[in-house]
């Protein structure tokens, strides 16, 4: 059999159990999810001789140090895994609630059922913990799921499946209700992506070029999340108290995160009076300041020690650093920062920093990004802060989910009809 | 300049007034709405003779009647043309509505915020009103529109622009908020599907080849509707007074529409006392019955004066007919009845005939359509009956909008965050 003939043979067996998962109960989904966390316990050392097996591997082939460590899993990770699977069971089960339901003039009523996607294909890196994750939240959405993870992770990956398999059937629930794609063969994503009659969408977590081929090769809809390049707006009337701090935290506290500030825009009646202060932050802190040409001179002449001043260039607009540099640059004001927010940002996260009340409701509406924010940090932008008990990712599409994904945005609503004998007329 | 820099030219401008219509007014948006109603009624005389030229046209190039027919515009026409946009223009705003505003333990508060989708782009048939009608729901919703109608409508689509352009002018919106693509090259079509930085999303209306091509070769997402191969399950226990009506209506009340029931299922214990007088209504309005191996003797037996009965094969469980033809089959029950929709149908609308509560919330839950009902007649689904307001089609995507598309389909929700100088910690 070949790789486009088994793919297709998952997408069958997946769409098979889509149907009895759409139907299940809570109390299974939750026992599935339950059982297989405590599976993982109990296969502590089988996970870690497997993942072990994919280290060695993976430092023969000269792995970066930095895939290497996302590919470990040790004991902490293990519990954590574990943890994570009862955190999605504790969630609320989105299925099957009925809202807005309304009776017509026809005498019909109707109203608008939450409801499964279907199948869902996830396609990631060599993450071993996000095979538990992702399993888990398609599962407690009622979606059948087909897990690609990166090759250099095979060995976990299986070592993981064999646990979801033991909850699965611990729970009655299909076996094919979460299903690993068995192969490193690349071929098996240009397939899965391209089988609309078995998939139902694709969300792929890992870096930016896998997300592009696979936007562009993919035959079903994609919810993607592309670059984050944020922006924190210091509008003339902030409040001095909370610039540095927001700022500081949007920008430092990790530098590696999709919600981290990358671009930092002053209003021209602050910049004189609040960049100093900020510069010496950065300067603290070892991180590189891409200038305008209005804000350079005015930081040279601030003569902050250590600061790191480069002038800016066209592209810094646009740049995703995911480092210690950001962008800065003075506007004339909320109207100039709003124009260029949504002329070069990636519309992940903004947020402005202001006092004055019309200013801000103008941002919210008018800035055109997944997650608009009003005093406080980019670094918000996250399922967990949000709310959400999880996340499968942050969506920089515009249709279907927007930001940060939880449960609710692996399901869709579908419309019912309670009915008495009504006919149209 | 060739077509596709004028096309790009197109979804620039478009860009840009969307920024203003995500800002506009409701008061505006329903100013303009209505000075283009008016315009179109003082501007009778003009619309008829421009449509007159395309009707010479069509009729030359030998259009079919049916064809001829959608792009007739008349006095009537015009007139219920002009009342849409009024219609519209009465429509709640959906813009702006903030939902689920909740506190977080960070001391933020998170809600999301309705907003439009951006640049719309609609792909339609050779019929103006179309042009009118898909103008007012993408402005009302905040979004920009490029229209692209069939060639044969070009001098009719070209007289309601004017009078768009009048209306946008009168409310003071700028004139590329709605944008008439103004050539009959056919690779207009083309480049405006493959222009993700300048379309958000195209909505194809019309024929199945036209909207499969379009789906192919799109590279923004389409929100599309496909077949409506729509059933009628007759459960053992449907009350014998609700099904004669409910199946008649499904089936004969227009043939053409895409919530006409197409295949009609009856439960095994309740075929031989239901189907001798729903085939006597068929047989009465000439409607061809292509049965299954069950039904064919039973109703052979029956000797219905009149009644077309044709043997059914695999073929037909996928047919839409669009005609005085419907499939029955006979099944052993709810199981049978659910398996054999989530098999065939196009996931467009299905119905079924019960007095069992069980079963008919199972047939909510367990058929994966846009609309699923109980006791009334798939005609049903439809954004008008369903209070929609208005609607731009009917999607049988899985994302997104399903089914009805009114205003709310053509918008999406962003986060929104209201902090306090909050950082994450």
């Amino acid at each position: 059999m070949d790789i486009q003939q088994s793919i297709r043979a998952l997408g069958q067996q997946a769409r098979k159990a889509s149907r009895v998962l759409a139907a299940a109960s809570t109390h299974a989904k939750n026992a599935m999810l339950i059982a297989t966390a405590n599976e993982i316990r109990r296969q502590q050392d089988a996970l870690l001789r497997a993942n072990a097996k994919d280290l060695a591997s993976a430092k023969q082939a000269g792995l970066e140090p930095a895939m290497l460590d996302r590919l470990t899993l040790n004991e902490k990770g293990i519990e954590s895994m574990a943890a994570g699977l009862e955190q999605i069971a504790a969630l609320p089960d989105p299925i099957g609630e009925i809202t807005e339901l309304r009776r017509r003039p026809s005498g019909i009523q109707v109203g608008k059922m939450r409801v499964p996607l279907g199948v869902i294909g996830i396609i990631y890196e060599a993450r071993p913990n996000v095979t538990a994750d992702a399993a888990a939240l398609c599962l407690k959405s009622g979606n059948a799921a087909i897990l690609r993870g990166g090759s250099e992770a095979i060995e976990s990956n299986r070592a993981i499946a064999a646990c979801i398999q033991t909850g699965l059937s611990a729970a009655a629930l299909p076996a094919a209700s979460v299903q690993v794609v068995d192969t490193t063969d690349r071929a098996a994503v240009g397939a899965l992506i391209t089988m609309p009659d078995y998939v139902d969408v694709i969300v792929p977590r890992g870096g930016k070029g896998l997300i592009a081929r696979i936007a562009t090769e993919a035959r079903v809809p994609v919810i993607k999340h592309l670059d984050g390049n944020c922006h924190v707006y210091i509008d003339d009337d902030a409040d001095s108290v909370k610039i540095v701090p927001i700022v500081e935290n949007a920008k430092t506290q990790r530098y590696g995160t999709c919600n981290t500030a990358e671009t930092l825009l002053l209003a021209q009646k602050i910049a004189a009076t609040a960049l100093p202060g900020i510069a010496a932050m950065f300067a603290a802190k070892g991180v590189e300041m891409r200038c305008c040409e209005e804000s350079l001179p005015l930081l040279r002449q601030a003569a902050i020690p250590g600061a790191k001043l480069v002038p800016a260039n066209e592209e810094d607009w646009r740049e995703e650093y995911l480092a210690p540099i950001i962008a800065i640059k003075i506007v004339a004001g909320l109207n100039e920062a709003i124009a260029h927010i949504n002329a070069w940002s990636s519309g992940h996260t903004e947020a402005i920093i202001t006092e004055n009340y019309t200013h801000a409701m103008r941002f919210l509406r008018e800035v055109d990004s997944s997650s608009v924010m009003v005093n406080a940090s980019t670094r918000f932008a996250d399922g967990f802060e949000y709310g959400l008990g999880a996340e499968i990712g942050i969506s920089t599409d515009k249709i279907h989910a927007r930001g940060p994904v939880g449960l609710e945005g692996l399901t869709s609503q579908k419309w019912v009809v309670f009915g008495h004998g009504e006919i149209r007329s």
